[in-house]
């Protein structure tokens, strides 16, 4: 059943500060869970409907943390779904570690990415294309950020990200930066196979002047309309999909 | 000075029965409303602070319509964004009218794409890519939804959009209907030049059984990682970009 302390508890985990406070987030929605569960995220509680404990009862029986049956109103009332007749889960989050390159063909870095869509978004963008490395300004939104987790569809739980200065991080590397600019090489005709880090700016500002003296090769997109720019996850599946190319010719 | 009657009026455009009852929408913020103020749209009522006023004089010595100076709290009581010191217009929808293929290198076409963000988000890829012809099924977002206006960043000024039975105008046109598909032919290795019709499907279900039998070529974005699919919206920047290149060599 589940206690008040239990909902109390949960619903703290809408805001970021008792998300840091505790170390949990939470992850909702029948696909969402069901990956979180197979991941090495460790879940300390799973609040499910009884649907969806009878449609996945193989995979629950494994699961040694708390176990709380409620009904989809309950569920609905925990979370941020509008709709949910499927699971919650309670998941604690994985310490910020130091990360060395270690010959990935493509690291993606972002330059304060704010907007937790944008940033579930690129999430799953970098995992379609087998891009499992993520280095984040501070100012990057959260990782955690359940509409992260949510705009991700699961992808969350397959990279790896470090949120880290990024000079400082670029400096130490050595590797080629690519920066995404409006005045930068035409990425079509750009020559391959090209490795090292794409960087993609803000959603307003672009990437910082002093992240800009790292960038080793500007890249564009080219356009034929009269849009001033592209969003910035739109931007950067674009590229990645050009180097995707250039990378596997 | 905003009476009664224009606040209620403008807040009931919140809601799509009464923009399609007055044939009216609202346009919000800086960017957006002199972007429509310098396209084909009538502006009915302009709602600007002082500031923007004294910015834009010149622009706006040239609006004839009804003109009323307000505060940045009052504009955000009418419109949906957070924060405006800017500006808010009403403007009028267009007719739908039919529409005839002439020579265009490449429609958009979307059968139900659903989410408001995804419609804005695509429309703007659109005005990037210099496609100004776009087809909806029609049970696509509407077009006038505040959401879709604001995720178009200003780009809905410059399209053309027209809700159509897709089945019957692609019987009708005898165009090539390159549909997106996870199991289509790998974008990267198509040949070109390509014109016609692309077509994308609904977030969740993809495109319809009844039009897949009017797709003349399947296409698929080759991906190396383990998200079972991409965002609506992504998926049509990568083709549009894929497709750029083909036609433009």
């Amino acid at each position: 059943m589940l206690s008040k302390n239990t909902v109390k508890f949960i619903k703290s985990l809408h805001q970021k500060k008792y998300r840091s406070e505790s170390g949990r987030f939470f992850v909702e929605g029948e696909k969402s869970v069901l990956e979180v569960l197979q991941s090495d995220f460790l879940v300390d509680t799973l609040v499910t409907t009884e649907s969806f404990e009878e449609r996945h009862f193989g995979q629950l029986k494994s699961f040694g943390g708390q176990h709380i049956t409620a009904t989809q109103k309950q569920l609905e009332d925990l979370g941020q779904y509008q709709s949910n007749d499927a699971a919650l889960a309670v998941v604690q989050m994985k310490p910020n570690l130091a990360f060395e390159p270690a010959g990935e063909s493509l690291i993606l870095a972002l330059d304060d990415v704010r907007d937790p869509g944008n940033l579930g978004t690129i999430i799953r963008v970098a995992d379609w294309y087998g891009i499992d490395k993520l280095v984040f300004s501070p100012q990057t939104a959260e990782f955690y950020n359940p509409k992260v987790i949510q705009s991700t569809m699961g992808s969350f739980t397959r990279v790896k990200f470090f949120y880290e200065d990024l000079e400082k991080v670029f400096a130490a590397w050595q590797l080629p930066v690519y920066g995404a600019f409006l005045d930068g090489e035409n990425i079509h005709t750009l020559q391959g196979p090209a490795a090292g880090v794409l960087l993609m700016g803000n959603e307003s500002k672009g990437i910082s002047p002093a992240l800009e003296q790292k960038v080793t090769q500007k890249v564009t997109i080219p356009g034929f309309g009269k849009a001033e720019s592209l969003n910035v996850a739109i931007a950067t599946a674009i590229l990645c999909d050009n180097f995707n190319r250039l990378m596997r010719p």
